[in-house]
């Protein structure tokens, strides 16, 4: 496949159909993209099959009928779930094709796999992305990558479809690095906006007062724009729950120690998730730090 | 003086016309308004007085001549020497006047001023901001109000030229309050992002490429879009400096103490800038809490 | 005043006789020195008086018929009650007199005090204590001392009466100094034992069990030996407790500041005291750190 | 074997003749028992064989030949190497037989272990000691152990000879939970200690005379009475170092997520125990700990 064919691949192959990935393969239906794809559950496919989607019983089917193939699941034991095996993608994937990987996973278990699909002379970029339902929604996703140049390359037009910001970061597993060292600065971002809240809450400025304030101000990253009004109320569903981050500031926290990078914020940010933990708030949304917070200024105290 | 009144007010009066007092000074004039203004050094008013500012020569006439008067000074001590003393602001301001303070002091400091503000017969509002010089010129500050509502509505439109988010926080004392409250989350972002860079360089990649990455994510916030490219070199002056943001999280610190908040990120920041102290960088903007990391990291090892 | 002549006092003269201060005034008794005494209760003293002391109305009287007078008292305004105004020790205190003061009180407010007393021909030590009421009971108290070396080896006969252990530092202020040096462990180790005691019972191991081994291995100091029990039952009346411990570490945290050493772990269980203050627990002893930690390990959920 | 026969067990085995499991050996012996033993490299049991241990060749020699047989190594890769393969433990370990691991490791991994020792017909402890060479001469080592009562009991003589404190904590691998639980301590200890060394040195105190005082004090663990002084000079040879520190951190980590334990001050510790390493500290005694502190405090500073 050269880069001129690469240009006109339209057959895309996607395997994770949930929140996230759901939605990305919607935008490449919308770009005109042929899209087969296949999810754990057929349910949360409907949508997609009247908007044009192929349906495709397999991961080894989906591979197998496209160009490129997309995964976007959980976490590397889902991802394994869906590689592996005989009726796993790596079973359909043929020589020359390429294999992008948009779950976060960390950056060891990530190189590891490309190696297995440069087996079957394939390529696989890992391309996960910062960002949440939101800022797909508003077009406004970045896209880390990574993996050899030349298949970048080829994938740019797709990977620009879903962006539209897109940065070749490095070699296989740089872009699970890259996500995971962003993802840091998600939780500690929402630990410190939570003491700032409860600061001037304190001080007797109303909530949400504050809160209008401080997402007026410099500190209002898209993250704390979206996420911030959760401390008024949680959502009911989480965007990205405890036990998620907390699986993020692990790999952080280990790459930090295997890297000789002293982490103090996230190592803080970590307990405090454990906190949310014990208390019993594992599946919401981190920005529930907010409320573990709360609990040891006594706010909850009767 | 009625609202009414209010909207009519066209002679200002500017104590304070540094960094960020002069081009606040300077928007005033832009808008139409009638500015008279003094400063510690008159150099730094040339430009200003070239643009049509009267020069006076005491923090005293300029309240004498001014319906509105606004101070912009460094910390507590340097407004106690605008506003005290025969040639003190306080000096000139007859009843019915406004008193505006943009400086950041402490909540405690700012409440007892308006207090002998209000013993002369005029209104004092604490009206701190939210952003930096290029926050500024671009036409985004967040200007957070203290004081009785009857003033902020007489002196919004003035505000609103300043602003152009201008919001009522609480009575006196209180927008100091939340300025401390929202600088909390400056320093912690700051050093987040410090181990989020230097997590992903020590991974292998480039630190330029990892700063574009973490810009065009959702932890960017508009003070780590202008902040963060210091990473790749320390601004020549300090828009911010390791004592000033110090000294803002100490009076959050002490304030959590009051108030039974923990701030435990903050907390961990203020150590590593007192770590920034203590390597002698005290004069350069806060986002050298980087340099303390990588000192940390053994990066400035021989 | 020589050395000889000091070897010889008998009359010492004891302001404070709380808790500590009345059982280190019973030991002076029991070493054979006259003790002239007051306290703001009187009751307080009643035991001592039985024991032999002589009771006196006014610090100022204390002073006046000693020549050695000790003070030992809550914190700075507690001292300044006792030391300022007519009746206080400086109005009673004569030239050659020694000055010891064994209250914790900040390294400033000691050297400030120290000047004081020079001016009236008297010579000033500050000599706190580390240890506890079980401590001196066991005759094992360490006394720390701050002035200079004359008067220190006049008044060593005395303070080795109450001592063993006693240490000349260097000069005014500086065992104030070392007493907060010294604190901020205390309180850490507390929170370290905390976590570790959590820990081991989250493991399965009863808590006793857990507490029997930590108080067997080399964690153990004299502090985590009396009050490492604290976690199976706090005491009825603090020995230390939340509000005076963060007093002690506010001071280092100010010292760390004001000197350029960074002081994380202290930084830390400083957050969790004011969380302990949030939770209504102030009056407990410092030992309470172990509930601020099972509260966010979720052991008070319902 | 009944309790009489084992309180009459004479033949010991010892794998791991390093640094403490030599010294233990040695007391075995002194004790009167029958020590056959082995090692990585033989010369460092020459001491042990001219003091009457007899030298086998493999683990599964020692194994075959003993009643009782005991490993002491680094870590669980060294366990492994010990206990698995032809000449390994478990290959020689026959039923109604007692095995003894006195290395710290996980919980998990002890537990696996003990599983497959009992598949053998024979028993397993997890003892691991709390204490040092140094606390090991001065006979004041303290033994938990893991496994069940009965097999606790047979050993218990054997134990004793080493202890003389021990202590059963519960079932398999609650021993090993519980050193990973006390070593946390160790390292946070040692992290306040070096804060109150520093603060105190630079309010003018002799390095020196603050060491005095405070190991003078109550915070003077066992653990500070002998590291303390390697604040003045690192050891030439680590006890502990800082990579073995940090393993015990990092399983305590892992085991507080795992539990719902939130670790604040081990989590700091740890992440100073990075920057060791990061400055090229990794094979210091983890007392090194200072010397981090030291450099963000300029004290490294040219």
């Amino acid at each position: 496949m050269t880069e001129r064919e690469a240009a006109n691949v339209r057959a895309i192959g996607f395997v994770g159909l949930g929140v996230m990935g759901g939605r990305i393969a919607k935008r490449l239906l919308d770009a005109g993209y042929e899209v087969a794809g296949t999810n754990r559950t057929r349910a949360k496919a409907d949508r997609l099959v009247a908007a044009g989607m192929r349906w495709a019983d397999t991961p080894r089917e989906v591979a197998a009928s496209s160009e490129v193939v997309i995964t976007m699941v959980t976490d590397a034991i889902a991802l394994r779930a869906v590689t592996d095996g005989p009726d796993g993608l790596l079973a359909g994937l043929g020589p020359g094709r390429i294999y992008i990987d948009m779950s976060s996973v960390n950056p060891a278990a990530s190189r590891e796999l490309a190696a297995r699909v440069e087996e079957l002379g394939a390529s696989m970029l890992d391309a996960p992305v910062s960002g949440s339902v939101s800022t797909l929604e508003e077009g406004k996703l970045s896209v880390m990558v990574g993996g050899d140049v030349a298949t970048f390359e080829r994938a740019l037009p797709i990977l620009r479809a879903i962006g539209p910001t897109v940065t070749h970061v490095g070699g296989h597993g740089q872009a699970a690095a890259m996500k995971i060292a962003t993802n840091l600065s998600l939780a500690v971002q929402m630990l410190a906006f939570s003491e700032s809240v409860l600061l001037a809450e304190r001080s007797g400025i109303p909530r949400e007062t504050a809160l209008h304030v401080l997402l007026s101000s410099v500190i209002a990253s898209p993250m704390l724009r979206y996420r911030g009004p959760f401390v008024l109320q949680q959502p009911d569903e989480a965007w990205f729950d405890v036990n998620m981050m907390q699986k993020d500031l692990l790999a952080a926290l280990e790459m930090g120690r295997d890297l000789d990078v002293p982490l103090p914020s996230t190592a803080i940010a970590n307990q405090l998730l454990t906190a949310a933990r014990a208390l019993g708030l594992e599946k919401k949304d981190f920005a529930v730090l907010f409320e573990v917070l709360a609990t040891m200024s006594g706010l909850h105290e009767t």
